[in-house]
């Protein structure tokens, strides 16, 4: 069986090792990764979602924070303040550097991102193949509201911020106004994202953010299109439960483009051209009817990755959805 | 008094830190590195000398090693090294790298490597001047003969390596044939070089290797010319001590300039064009008849520099060798 996985950073990296626990043998998992997170830092380039992606499945994430290198250290960073060079709000450890410093090297070589993170997963094994939604670069932007909240001296008005520095530095303490992914106009699915789509037996939006991780992937021209016609039931896991994001800040970001933080929200805000399945947690039952009613078949089953255990199970109901809508 | 000194990187660095023990208040120290020894890896700009000077002057240095910095970690080259990604002879540390990460996005970001190393002797505070030979790219290459010395399965024959890869990694094991600063040719000598000799009252060649060092400084073209014709007295201090270099693997590279590796033969390869008084280690006193009568005034001093206050005396001298020269 074929299942292309559509995934963020820590949400969806989590929900793939409990996919890749249910799986079959010979089974073969595609992941497209979101690039709309990537930044340059210090003159290199960090694709933190992928990264994110890599080290879970391939054993060296920081388990309790979710991203970065366990056992990480922060001399370079140290040196870097030190410096004066900034930004310091974006927690780069040493051995990260390391995969950053890979990377940066290559892509200066001529690579494009998605060899680059074939090479990379060289050492990790994370047993899926990892693709990059996009070769090109795709940069999402917040607009915010400045003014008193921001410490701006130049008064109010509205300006855009990288995602991370709305994410990271600010925690999403202000209102999003807009999303913008900044590039994905022009940018092409990196080779082999679409050809995995059309050849995807089971399609799979994991538990990831609906607009700034997901929603990124499938504003590169050409994903969404081919997700929507894939042969393959396409079924998606709510990153919301009882209203709220189980982790980050996704109530701020769907505000932004009109959406409840609600689980049936989310079902009908990727809409029925699109999925053909959904799964909320069981405490948003009440939502099974309402996003049946919109055409998506709906389960409402535990939705909280408290443990391997419960993410397989997760995953598990995610694949037999599948299986019941194809039928 | 404005005092210039031609600097390589351990040799160079200690010899200053003992100038700086003996100058008055005021007095101004610029030194002129050699970056022949520059190198790029993993995509970021090392410049060794220089940082042997910075960190030396600065505080920051491994003193037993001589290069590189105190207390430090090594978890970015371990996690290279897991990547596959070499050299690893090569060992840059972590605190290391945060400096090359500064360098190279300040480069990248244009900015010339004079500018870049003010930044960042902005931190260090080296309590001299310290500029670049040329903010243009020289790396010293060192022609070798290949065969089974070098491992090469390609048979014998000539190439040139890196002067890194002939130092760090060979460890000057094989005869260098000839040492070919490449790049120098058509370098231009680093905003206030010329200057700074042009108005120096001392000019000082540390006991730095009289060719891949001072040799490399002096192969930027108006370097040497404006040596030679400047008012002030120029006084080296040999870098051979009984035939044999102090440290590093100085009778190499002055085999491949036809240069026997004794004080007398690199005060008289400088020759009298060139520098005013020379100073040798006592263990040479029968060199001191030899240059005096190539028309270098020269002393035999104790030149080893075994702690701060034998430094300082071999600074000492050399500023009263020049002293005596001028008078």
């Amino acid at each position: 069986m074929r299942i292309v996985a559509l995934a963020g950073g820590i949400g969806g990296a989590r929900f793939l090792r409990g996919l890749k626990d249910v799986v079959a043998p010979g089974d073969e998992i595609t992941v497209i990764g979101n690039t709309g997170d990537d930044i340059h830092l210090f003159g290199l380039k960090v694709c933190p979602d992928l990264d994110t992606v890599m080290y879970t499945l391939g054993g060296g994430i920081h388990e309790e924070q979710g991203w970065g290198r366990a056992e990480e250290s922060f001399a370079v960073k140290d040196e870097l303040t030190a410096y004066g060079v900034g930004p310091s709000w974006f927690g780069l450890g040493d051995k990260d550097f390391a995969t950053h410093i890979v990377r940066t090297q290559m892509l200066g070589a001529g690579y494009p991102l998605s060899a680059v993170t074939e090479a990379l997963c060289d050492r990790w094994q994370p047993g899926v193949r990892l693709l990059p939604m996009s070769d090109d670069r795709v940069e999402t932007h917040v607009k915010i509201t400045t003014g008193d909240t921001s410490g701006s001296a130049a008064g109010s008005g509205t300006r855009a911020i990288h995602f991370q520095e709305y994410w990271v530095k600010l925690h999403a303490s202000v209102d999003a106004e807009a999303i913008i992914p900044v590039g994905a106009d022009t940018a092409k699915p990196a080779p082999g994202v679409l050809e995995a789509i059309a050849a995807a037996d089971v399609i799979l939006f994991p538990p990831s953010n609906p607009v700034v991780s997901i929603g990124t992937i499938l504003a590169v021209p050409g994903i969404r299109e081919a997700v929507a016609k894939a042969s393959a039931p396409v079924v998606g896991l709510s990153p919301i439960i009882g209203g709220a994001p189980v982790r980050g800040m996704a109530d701020k970001v769907l505000a932004a483009v009109g959406v409840e933080a609600t689980a049936a929200a989310v079902a009908l805000h990727y809409g029925a051209d699109l999925i053909d399945g959904w799964l909320v947690d069981e405490a948003d039952a009440e939502a099974v009817t309402e996003v049946a009613a919109s055409g998506i078949p709906c389960r409402a089953i535990p939705l909280l990755m408290s443990d391997p255990a419960a993410t397989a199970a997760m995953a598990r109901a995610a694949l037999e959805l599948a299986e019941q809508v194809r039928a």
